[in-house]
């Protein structure tokens, strides 16, 4: 049975999406169960008369919640009795609990998983890696996206091993595509870390390096993750959305502006429909914070319950391939 | 009389839409004057049986063309004949050349304008400036986009300097909104560059500094100039492009995968193609190198004629509105 830790509250559809996405999940994957932190009076309110396996499920109580506003080192802090930090205390303490899944505050999670649960021995630090469907009906992974802003060489060649590592355990690509964010494809190209970064990753045993990847190539489908520094990451994955997003938005202008647009969007309404889909980043799962001794799933905050569905399932596929442990592997080969 | 030397080889489709474009300017502009750099044998061919007010129109010799792969320093070293470093050597050495355009090689363009023509007196480093289309119809500008990855405190409120000059002087944007390119909104967020520009920027006299921008606000239309580094800048301009024509690309295929859309795609042709002009870059002009003694303008290496006269107009327009003497003054006043 693989165990796994469900903040109910912090996201946008809390409770209510939290809890249909559990039980979601609950369904599919017969050796799941799920302890869901919470105010407990009201998951007990929402869980009744609703069909499920009791068996698999607890709840843990906890009935304050951390905004999004607060800052993450005082709502750790002062926020014990919190869904988040009852989760993250349960996957540090109880050796049986795989790992959590939240929806809330990513200051809060970062700093309460870094300090609480811990690294893996030998990681600098954790990392987060977002997940972008690519135009060939493919997904791509940026590994970091915005959890490590100041980085050396050590942390990014960490970031490639843990990356590569998670889209082999939870997308089953062998040999993933490993490219270098950089301002050119060329190897000279780019900042000092960037020139040294190109020949260090080329070195790494196992990883499958393709060299330096321009930020235009993202959703190209020719690349399966994507190294960076958290800022330039946090850079990359906000401005493709947000530009995909701002479009979707203008044809949406333009096509009410004339009659004869909206007769021709409404022949095209399925079309439409499937483009909204596909670019509806809760399709495609969480971010993983990769490199703590749990595993750590983080949905967007307007998560619906499919979307925390697919967060429990990343989490639960993570734990079956046993990613943490191959990382620690990693890392320690490395480090020898 | 105000004189651009035009390059008129390097680009995808040189010399004609160059030269095409510097009738087309010509005609818009009643006192430029232009100075067509290359093979002259080859350009009055293409200028011979033309309509344009030959008084305003030269040709400098020079009929050596520098690729996009030969690395910039060797080129310039060694291109000395070739049509971009003609144009530069005009700028450096003739007081009445206002300035250069070209569509050739960036990287021999950045270094041939540095080392050769040089910086205004108190810049630390050119910075390169592009400009994108907002939702609203407006534009917004990127400084610095690619010419330097490596940067301080210093050269980023330099970039804000310049970047808001540029923009108030050719697009007539009094006051324009300057953000800082980070990833949350909030003041402490950021890497240790971000969290001390961030008062830097609010202290600047005359700058109209903003806040925070996330990436994902680019197109907005919320925001006049977003300052940066030039590796986070490139990366979030490549990645906009990038993600808005792959989702054109997409439509298209998903439009012709089904012949209910290929009818409703035709009702709304007229719509499509608006949305195709609007993301073509080369209706928006060329970056700009600011913080040069003279005028510095690239355009993109698929630009057609309209784009090279759309660069040449910006040239004219920065010369005109005492761009370069601006930030002069500018430079020497935040020093005192």
């Amino acid at each position: 049975m693989i165990r796994i830790a469900l903040d109910c509250f912090g996201g946008d559809h809390s409770p209510e999406a939290n809890i249909d996405g559990a039980l979601l999940a609950l369904e599919k994957l017969p050796d799941l169960a799920l302890i869901l932190t919470g105010d407990e009076k009201l998951i007990s309110e929402k869980l009744a008369g609703r069909e499920y396996d009791k068996a698999r499920v607890e709840i843990a109580d906890a009935p304050e919640v951390i905004g999004c506003d607060e800052t993450p080192t005082m709502a750790i802090k002062q926020k014990k009795d919190s869904s988040l930090m009852r989760a993250v205390e349960l996957a540090r303490n109880d050796d049986t609990v795989d790992g959590i899944v939240t929806v809330g505050s990513t200051g809060a999670l970062i700093a309460a998983a870094t300090l609480r649960i811990g690294r893996i021995r030998g990681v600098k630090r954790p990392a987060f890696c977002p997940i972008l469907p690519t135009m060939k009906g493919g997904i791509v992974g940026v590994c970091d996206s915005g959890a490590n802003v100041d980085i050396s060489l050590e942390m990014l060649t960490q970031f490639a091993r843990m990356g590569s590592l998670y889209i082999e355990t939870v997308y089953g690509i062998e040999r993933p595509r490993v490219a270098l964010l950089n301002i050119g494809v060329e190897e000279t190209k780019g900042d000092e870390l960037r020139k040294s970064a190109y020949p260090a990753l080329s070195a790494m045993e196992g990883l499958n390096f393709v060299g330096n990847m321009e930020a235009r190539e993202l959703l190209s489908g020719d690349y399966d993750l994507v190294v960076t520094d958290g800022f330039a990451g946090n850079v990359l994955i906000k401005s493709t959305e947000g530009a995909c997003l701002e479009m979707l938005k203008k044809l949406k202008r333009d096509i009410y502006s004339r009659t004869i647009n909206k007769i021709g969007a409404f022949l095209m309404r399925r079309m439409f429909a499937e483009e909204k889909a596909f670019m509806d980043y809760r399709n495609y799962g969480g971010s993983v914070l990769l490199g703590c001794k749990k595993t750590v799933v983080k949905g967007h905050g307007s998560s619906n319950d499919a979307a925390v569905a697919k967060c429990i399932e990343q989490a639960y596929l993570m734990r079956k391939g046993n990613l943490t442990e191959r990382i620690g592997e990693a890392v320690e080969r490395a480090e020898e």
